[in-house]
C-alpha cells in the first residue's frame, strides 16, 4: 500500500511526530509505504517528494517545523489542482491513500476532495487550537509554555521597575493561547478576540493590580480588539507590499494604558518563538498518536475523517467536525480566567 | 466562611497553584477567609498553621512544592485524629470547611471524615497519574516533560559511545510517566508495572534498535519486574562482573542487558528532579483550575467530593472515584506505545 | 559597621545574586549590617530602604530582578543628590560605606562621589558586556542564553517556510550580545553597531546561505546602522509622546532584505525577554562572587574602586576602569565571527 | 591540504561545535579539506571515517555527542597503533594534519606523536574542567548550568518535606563541576576531591542550614572521600536500619547525615544528564572558536600545541600545559565558596 503524506499551512510543533508516527505505524502495523510530498500541496501537485524510509524518521519526533517543508498552496486554487488534478497526482504516484496534515483550508479542502471520492484523511493541525472536534491540537501546548516561560522572564523586569508589561502572544481568532499562557503567568488582565473589553476596564484591572502592589501583566492575543479607542483602529500604514507594517495590538495598546493609568508600560511581542522549536512532551505524545491513528484510518480505508482527542483517546471524526465551526473561548472559560484579573 | 486548606503526601508540582487558585477564588468570588495548615494533617491536627491573606498567594503558582509543606501523616493513625479528632480540630479553628489536597491516604481518609459528616472536599493529587474519577492529575505533565528532557540529554551520549542507555522513571504501580515519557523521548522498549515482559523480549528490542544502527534508550517505571531473570530479585551485592549492583530495577536491569546483548549498557535514575520544580504552563492552569473549583465545591458545600478534569471541562464526583481502583495503563495504550519498540 | 547597598539601570540577570553575595559575605566575614535602599539612588537619597537581614536574601540568587527595585534616578540630577546630598544620605543612616551596583551612570556618578572623599565601591552591571576593566558582566550570558534559545525555535519556522528570519537583540552601543548570540545560532550574517555593513552585503550573505539550500538567519543588534539604504533611516512616525512607534531595525530590515533578495523574510524582537528572569548558572556564579568581593572592598575601606573578572579572578580595579571607553567588539573578534557567514 | 579530525573519550557537549568550527573555518579561509575518523583512534587506525563535506556540519553545534562518535581507544594500546601505525595512517589517507579533541589521554597520545614528528594539534576535553592550559574546557557550562537546573527542583521537595538533599554531581578528580554548581545553587555544603571533609563537619553545616528553617542542600562531587567515616568505605549491602546501601558517594552520605542529623536526607545522582543535550550558547560559542582556531594552527603547520582560552581570548599553548598537572580546585577558590556553607 502506497501512501502520500505532506504538510499544509503554519508550521506548528509536533508536524514531524506526526510523520513519524504515522510512517512507522504505517510499515510495522500496515506495510504501508510512504512518500512525502514536499511544502504540503505544491509538492503533491508538482511531483516533489521524498520517499519516507523508516531511516528518513528517525530521531525526528523532538525536532520543530516540518522534514517536508510547508507552503500556503491550496489544492483548489493551484493551476494543476482541483479534484481532477489532486486524482491525476494519486494515480501518478500509484497512491492508496493521502494523509493531509493541516488547518481549516487543507481539511476543507481534503474533504471537497473526498467528497469527490479520493482516498484521504486529514490531521488536524492549528498552533491556536481553534479546530472543532477535538479537545486539543499539537503545537498549542508548546506554544503556550513557550509563551508562559517568556513571560515568567517578562515579569522581573516588570517588578524591578515598577512597570506594566503587556505582552502579546498568537491568536487571530481565537484566544486559547492568550487565555492558558495568562492563566500560566499569572496575568491581571487577559484580553482575547472573542471578548470585547473597554480600555477603561484593562485600566482598572491594571490599576487594581498596582494598588496591591505588583506589577501589573496584560496578555493579549493578536486578533482582540477594545470596545472603544478608536486610536487603537488608527492603521500605522501599511509597506509598499501591503504587509502591516509593524505595530501589533500590544504596541497599540501599551502607550494608551501608559495614559490611562500613569503606569510605565512596555510591550513584547512573542511572535515566531512561540510556533517553533522542540514541542513539549505533551505534544510530541499527542501527534504521534494522532500519526499513528491516521495510518490507521487510512490501512482501513476511513476516508474522509481525521484523528481527534478525546479526553486522553485518539479516535475519528467526520472532517466536518473540525469545520463547521470556529473553536472559540466559551463564554464559562473566560469568566473563570476573569475571576484572578485585576 | 473560614475555610481550612492543606497539602498532604509527596510533594507534586502545582501544589501551589491549587492553593492560589482556591484562595484567590475564595476571597473574590465567595467571600472565604483561608488558613493553611502546616505539614498536612499534622498541621490541622496540632493547630499549626498561616492565614492565607491574598499577598501570601502571589506569585507562587509557578513555584514547585508547597507553601504549606506536607508530610505523611494519616488523619486516622495520628493520636489526636480520627473523627472526633478532626471535628475537634474544624472546630477550634471554628471552619466551615475543609480543603484536602492530596493522594489516595488523604482522599481515603476524607471520604470516611466526609462520610461521618465533617465538610471536607478533596483535590486528587498523585505525580503518577493513578487517580480515578480524573483525565489527569496535576504534577504529570511536569514529570514528564523533565523526564523527557533529560533523556534527550542522555540520548546524545548513547549514540556517541554506541551505548544502551536505560533511564528510570517514577511509577510504583502505574507505568503512566514511563509510558508519556518514553513515547516522547523515542524509547525503544518502555517497562511499566502493569505489563510483564520477559528479559529476552528486552533484548530483542534493545538488539533490533542496535541493528537499525541506533543507541537503544530503555525507559522503565521504579515498579517494573521482569516476567523472569532471578537474578533480578537476588539481594544486593555484586553481580558476576564484580560490577556493583544497585538498588533500584534499572541499575539491575543493565547489568543484565549487557550480558544478553553484549552491548555496553548505563542506568540514570532520575529520581526526585521528576517532582520537584517550576510546574509546566499545563499543570499551573489544571491545577490552578481545580483549586477554584475547589473554592467553588466549598461555597456550595458539596462535601464529600472532588475536583476532576474530563476533555477540558473541571467539574465534581464523588472521593469514591478517585478509590475505587487505582488507575492504571490500559492494555491499548500500552500496545499503541509498544508498536514503536524495537 | 553599616554598609547601604542599591541597583541602579536597567535590570539584569544576577542582581539578586551580587546582593545575596555581598549580604551574606558582609553578615559571616566582616560582621556587616546591610540596609537595601530601594530603586537605586531614589531610595537613598529619599530615605527609602530595606533593613536587609540574612534571611532577606534567602534563596533570591536564582531569582531575575532585584529585590530593591530600580530606577533610572542620577545622584547628581536628583534635588537631594549631590555629594553634599549623598553625603547627608550617608550620614542620616549612619553608613560607613555604600555598594552600589550599577552601568555606566552609576559608576560615573560614583567616582565623582568617591574622589569627593565618599566611601563607595561599584559593582558592574551591563547585560550589553560593554563596560571597560571587566571581562565580562553577570547578565550577558543569561541574555545570549534566552536569545539562543529563543533563535533556535525561530530556526524550525524559517526551515519549514523557506524564509530568512531576522532576529533583533539588545545592543544600543556594542554588538556583544549579537555576536555572542549569532555565533551559537549559527547565524550567516551578524550586524553590529561597531560594524558599517551594506545592504547588498547583507543580502549577499543571505543569497548564499539560501543558495546552499539553507533558511538564512540574520542576527542584528538594536543599535545596527547599515551603511546605505536611506530607507532604512526614514522616521516610522512617533507618538505624540514622543516615544518610538514600534519599528526597531531589524522590522526595518526584514522588507528590504526580502526586496533585495526575493527571500520571504520576518523578523522577530526579542526585547525584553533578554533581560529578565532566572540567571543561568554562570551568571549566579559571577554575579555572587563579584557580591561577595565588594563585601570585601567595603570592609578593606578600598573606596572608589570596584570588583572585576579578568580570566577566572575577581579582583579589583579603579572605577576609572569601566569609565576611560565604552567595550566595542574589536575587529578580529567581528572578522572571526564573519568567517561562518553567508 | 587534507585533515583528519576525531574525538576520543567521554562525550561533552560542544564536540560537534568544535568539528563545524574546525570544517567551516577550514573550508572557508584555508582551502582544507576533512577526514572525520569514528569513534576516535579506532577509526583512524582501522580506517573508518567520513567526508565532512560542508553540508555535514550543518547545524550541529546545538547537538549534544559528537556526529564522528567517540572510544576509549588510545594510540599506544591498540595493536595497529604507536608512532609508526599513526604515521602510516596519516599517509594511506594522505594527511596534512590531524585535529585530535579529547582528554588527558588523548593529548598526552598527541604529543607523543607530534614530539616524534606527526603533523597533530589538539583541542582540550573535559567536562570535569580539570585540564591545565586553559581557563575553562567547553562542556563544562553546561553540565553546571544542567546540574543547577536539576538541583532548583530537587531543592523544592526538600523544602515541602524539611528534608536534607544530597545531589552528587560529576567530578572524579577535582571538583569544579561540585564548585560552580553548588555554589550557583547555594547550597549549605559543597564536598570535592580536593578538599577532607569530616562527617561531623558536614553534620555541622546541615544542622545550621536547619536551624536556620532551611532544607539543607549538599552537592558531593562523585570523587568525594570524607576524611573519616569508615562506614561509608564499607562494602555494598545494607546500613544499620535495613536501608538500601547504594553504590555513590551520595547515596553512602545521605543515610550517615541522616544518622548524624536526624534530619530526613535523600540523595539523587544526577548521572549521565549532565554530559549530553544541547551545549548552553557558552560552550557552542567557546567549542565554534576552539574549532576554529584548531584549523588556523593545522594551516600553520603549528603542530605539538592545542587551542586555549585565556580570559576571552583564544590562543596556542604547547601540549604540555594540558599535562603537566591536573587543574584542581584552588584552595581560595573552596575558601570563598565555604563562606555561604551552613
Amino acid at each position: 500500500m502506497r501512501v502520500g503524506i505532506m504538510t499544509s499551512g503554519g508550521d506548528c510543533p509536533g508536524l514531524n511526530a506526526v510523520i513519524r508516527g504515522a510512517v512507522l505505524n504505517g510499515i510495522k502495523s500496515h506495510d504501508q509505504e510512504y512518500l512525502g510530498f514536499l511544502d504540503g500541496w505544491r509538492g503533491l501537485l508538482q511531483g516533489e517528494f521524498m520517499n519516507l524510509e523508516r531511516s528518513m524518521v528517525r530521531g525526528i519526533s523532538k525536532q520543530g517545523g516540518t522534514i517536508l517543508g510547508t507552503s500556503r498552496t491550496h489544492p483548489f486554487d493551484h493551476p494543476e489542482g482541483g479534484v481532477d488534478g489532486v486524482a491525476a497526482a494519486l494515480d501518478r504516484h500509484q497512491l492508496d491513500g493521502l494523509v493531509a496534515i493541516g488547518g481549516e483550508g487543507t481539511l476543507a479542502g481534503a474533504k471537497r476532495l473526498a467528497d469527490a471520492g479520493l482516498p484521504i484523511v486529514g490531521v488536524p493541525k492549528t498552533i491556536d487550537n481553534d479546530l472543532g472536534g477535538t479537545d486539543y491540537t499539537f503545537g498549542f501546548d508548546t506554544a503556550v509554555q513557550t509563551g508562559t516561560e517568556a513571560i515568567d522572564r517578562l515579569r522581573t523586569t516588570g517588578e524591578s521597575h515598577h512597570r506594566c508589561m503587556v505582552a502579546e502572544v498568537m491568536g487571530r481568532h481565537a484566544g486559547w493561547i492568550a487565555l492558558h499562557t495568562g492563566m500560566a503567568a499569572g496575568a491581571h488582565a487577559v484580553l482575547i478576540p472573542e471578548q470585547k473589553v473597554t480600555m477603561a476596564q484593562i485600566a482598572e484591572w491594571v490599576g487594581d493590580a498596582e494598588d496591591r502592589g505588583r506589577a501589573p501583566l496584560v496578555v493579549v492575543a493578536e486578533g482582540f480588539v477594545p470596545e472603544d479607542a478608536e486610536e487603537v483602529h488608527t492603521p500605522l500604514g501599511l509597506d509598499r507590499h501591503g504587509r502591516k507594517r509593524l505595530g501589533g495590538i500590544g504596541d497599540r495598546l501599551a502607550p494608551l494604558i501608559e495614559d490611562m493609568t500613569g503606569i510605565e508600560t512596555r510591550c513584547t511581542t512573542l511572535g515566531h518563538i512561540q510556533r517553533g522549536g522542540t514541542p513539549t512532551a505533551f505534544d510530541r505524545v499527542l501527534a504521534t498518536r494522532m500519526g499513528m491513528g491516521a495510518a490507521d484510518m487510512v490501512a482501513d480505508g476511513d476516508w474522509g475523517r481525521m484523528v481527534a482527542l478525546t479526553g486522553t483517546d485518539i479516535h475519528r471524526v467526520p472532517l466536518e467536525a473540525a469545520l463547521e465551526s470556529l473553536k472559540t473561548v466559551p463564554q464559562h472559560r473566560y469568566d473563570e480566567a476573569a475571576l484572578l484579573f485585576g
